[in-house]
């Protein structure tokens, strides 16, 4: 697991240990991950969240299972349970899929699965490098053809370090070039209902001295009219064979408006954010529909300096929270990955990837 | 001032009071403005807002000055302060003007004031009352096209009773709907950063008993495309000769997505939000810029029942507040006005409306 930052890592006693994302950003506070049903329930609650850091922590789940299993047989039904904690995000599905593959025939379970899901992450953090040197190659090329000198990204939600192992997807460009000397400026969307750009991106952007500005979700549109916005680079859960994007809630509202205004709209992933067995992302990808208390109530630090959380519309009023949304492959401008740029459609897809993985069967 | 409900009103001792909006829903408290001071106050700190109750209050403000004044020169430097209290909603320039034109050749301005302001209001009123007929008209009209007994419309911001006098303008039609007897649900978007929907249009609702549902503004796109919206009704701050509609920020994003989805998006505003000095909305019509703190900082109410405000962003990070966007006169399918239906561009404007005010010259 390299990079500067991590989300994720093994403590000294071999335990899997999480940075608490719900704290941030004002309180800094780890979690040790004992259990699976303690995996599950962090994943669940978006202790830990982001598609690559949720496929990272369900590798080290499985590692975490095997502490309490006797089989192969019997760390089935436990990695089912991670499998099935969080429905968008296919890094998930991938990952554990991944794991019960390679473990298929261990003699130790606990010993293998730990070795194997080291690699995983290291392989993540490899791709997340790929990216961030494609992405900062077209943020180069987009202000030589501009003839600018300063660049202005808007990012919707999280997909930095706090998200994928490493420097992140959508972020790793921008970290990466601003170690190439690029002035560079990041529109942060403050992402409702659960903040992630307010609280997740904004925080790590101020740790790395990555100039930026939150702004409420409503207002790229008018930025992006106003000619102040150069590129969009998002992250995603899951992108289907013929290249929908499912990504957080708004997503698909500043593809369109980058559309209507001639903005280059791309979005950054790892082989892993790949679901082949979809070939149409608008009818295909399954929509998690999460608590209306996370659109009811809003979490922030009070003039005290103490952490609360407040209701903020009527009390009885009902809410309704979808966690993602899918912009069609027309919106956008190019997948980033690890192997380079790629076309958001289906003969380009299949032409640079292929679907690495063979069904486990769970 | 005819309705049910009132934001603002002459008390016994005829002053003006209004309803402190920055409050609500978690406390119904009024405000008594004695002064032209206190009426400027209040508008720029959104103690009063809303386009036509911003337009409500600047004519009481009128009222209130010229309690304070010698002559109608002298009231000249009051109606100014007022009329330039905020920037983007016209009502409030239209209601000034009107005022002091109407006020030119007065013998008692207090007496005089008084009574053009209550005109004003109550032609206000006769005007939501028409929005809300020709607007239950199309939503009866869209139920019959699609053979539905149940319609979902979506909203953003307030533009009901407490942001125009009467019944409002974009909810005016949905209430009319529902004494009619109509099966009417609305998504009432948050609205950040102001939380105008969220705060105001859920209260309105529920007190009203209208079906609700809060969605961060995220949601709407998603919610089209899955076909749980029939059409979108937002109200306006100013409404450009062709037809360009300036409305709180975010409203382009789901003119964008309704276009997107063929979901018809249609603007309800009384004749006084037409600016038809202003040709091009996009490039003419001023955008008001507010505190970044109406970004970083939220308000609500604690599990102990006491209101707070708590940050929710890193404390150093910066954000930047624009009020309104622009959406193009392209992306609408009607203005519900007072008059009836009319489409968005320039002809059809100008053969339904007049610039019905000189310049006063202020």
């Amino acid at each position: 697991m390299q990079g500067k930052y991590r989300a994720l890592w093994l403590n000294d006693d071999n335990f899997l240990e999480v940075i608490d994302q719900t704290k941030l950003p004002f309180e800094y506070v780890t979690k040790v991950l004992k259990t699976t049903d303690e995996v599950v329930e962090a994943i669940k609650d978006m202790t830990v969240r982001g598609a690559g850091v949720i496929g990272s922590v369900a590798s080290f789940g499985i590692y975490t299972a095997c502490m309490e299993v006797n089989s192969y047989e019997e760390l089935k039904a436990k990695a089912l349970l991670i499998r099935e904690s969080r429905p968008t995000a296919v890094n998930l599905m991938w990952a554990v899929d991944r794991m019960m593959e390679q473990l298929k025939n261990s003699d130790d379970l606990v010993v293998d699965a730990k070795r194997f899901a080291i690699e995983l992450n290291d392989e993540e953090a490899i791709e997340s490098q790929n990216i961030a040197k494609y992405g900062a190659d077209i943020i180069e090329e987009i202000l030589k053809d501009k003839n600018k000198k300063k660049i202005n990204i808007l990012t919707h939600c999280n997909a930095g370090w706090l998200a994928v192992i490493d420097e992140g997807t959508a972020l790793a460009p921008i970290y990466e070039a601003k170690k190439r000397g690029i002035d560079v400026h990041v529109w942060v969307d403050e992402t409702r209902p659960r903040n992630q750009g307010a609280s997740l991106t904004a925080w790590e952007l101020s740790e790395s001295g990555v100039k930026h500005t939150i702004i409420a979700d409503n207002t790229g549109g008018h930025l992006m009219q106003i000619g102040e916005v150069d590129m969009v680079i998002t992250g995603a859960d899951r992108v289907s064979a013929n290249g929908d994007v499912a990504n957080k809630i708004g997503t698909y509202l500043k593809a369109l408006s980058a559309k209507d205004n001639d903005i280059p709209f791309y979005v950054a992933i790892p082989a892993s954010t790949f679901d082949f067995d979809i070939t149409d992302g608008l009818s295909g990808i399954p929509i998690e529909l999460r608590s209306e208390d996370e659109v009811k109530y809003m979490r922030g630090v009070d003039s005290d300096g103490i952490v609360r959380e407040v209701l903020i519309t009527p009390k009885d009023s009902p809410a309704i929270n979808y966690g993602f949304d899918v912009t069609p492959a027309r919106l956008i401008t190019g997948l980033i990955t690890d192997k380079g740029l790629c076309e958001a459609n289906f003969d380009k897809i299949k032409e640079k990837f292929n679907n690495p993985l063979s069904e486990v069967g769970l």
